[in-house]
């Protein structure tokens, strides 16, 4: 196990029972508040995104490593956003959840043409979200040169619907 | 007007009828998307976070700018989030809407007794979710030592609800 990955599984936290009975929440916030992991976690997540010229987020959890990595790799910062919260043009890709549907957007201007793209998010689960924010920012004009993750959940699967994607997890759980 | 004052100006959108008929809403997207803007910002709002322990983000947009000026300013990050999403034991604060009320959580263990936090959002409107925010904070053991925004609409006053508070705005609309 190297420093970094030690590093990030000492500081997350299982909680029993959220969001509901029977699952065990991996809940990041004791990384987040700690000042040399979140520098840590977010400079190896700004190594995966060099030369990019924006990182995408996506609400809300999302944001909170996707905007720090932007910052660091000297790249703009793009938001996806649950429905009806984007002011201006956008466009939309829904996913399955476990009952019924969830629909991600971006402002149709959210890219120049042509612009490296990389996804950064907490949590890779089921990879709904992620799949459909590929479909998002393609759609946008833009090219998906990856998605980087802090933690991957292998027994949801979700690297199985990113086949076509560069995926990078800095933990596996 | 300084160099930071139109670089921001410039990068913030006018969206009319969002998101209800006669509102005009400012889009802070296009100065996501654009590195330097992105940059200064997130490098003068550290500034005012000098020696802070923990740097607090308000759901959801709130964490975009937060969550970088926590990494650049050597703080740990902590999210204040909407009820019901964060996992473990929270204390919880209200405020009143135009309709209607909503509520904000903090966990209980988000800081250490006497942490030095600064509250960073993008937008500050009523002021009703920043006052929540100085209440929970507060409540959970920290000192806040500033509000600190890109934006403020003065025209909504919010800075009357924040008297008790040392708040900084990088532009006053």
């Amino acid at each position: 196990m190297t420093e970094l990955t030690s590093l990030i599984l000492d500081r997350i936290r299982d909680v029993p029972d959220y969001p509901q009975p029977g699952v065990l929440f991996k809940d990041i916030t004791p990384l987040l508040a700690d000042p040399v992991a979140l520098s840590a976690v977010v400079d190896e997540l700004a190594r995966l995104a060099a030369e990019v010229d924006k990182v995408v987020g996506i609400e809300a959890r999302g944001f909170i490593l996707a905007a720090p990595v932007a910052y660091r790799a000297g790249a703009g910062f793009v938001p996806v956003r649950k429905k009806g919260k984007l002011p201006a043009e956008t466009f939309a890709a829904s996913y399955d959840l476990e009952y019924g549907s969830a629909t991600v957007e971006v402002h149709r201007d959210a890219f120049a043409p042509g612009d490296r793209v990389i996804i950064v998010d907490d949590v890779l689960a089921t990879g709904g979200t992620a799949r459909a924010t590929v479909e998002l920012v393609k759609r946008a004009g833009a090219e998906v040169v990856g998605v980087a993750v802090l933690m991957e959940l292998a027994f949801l699967k979700g690297r199985d619907r990113l086949e076509d994607v560069d995926l990078r997890s800095l933990v596996i759980v």
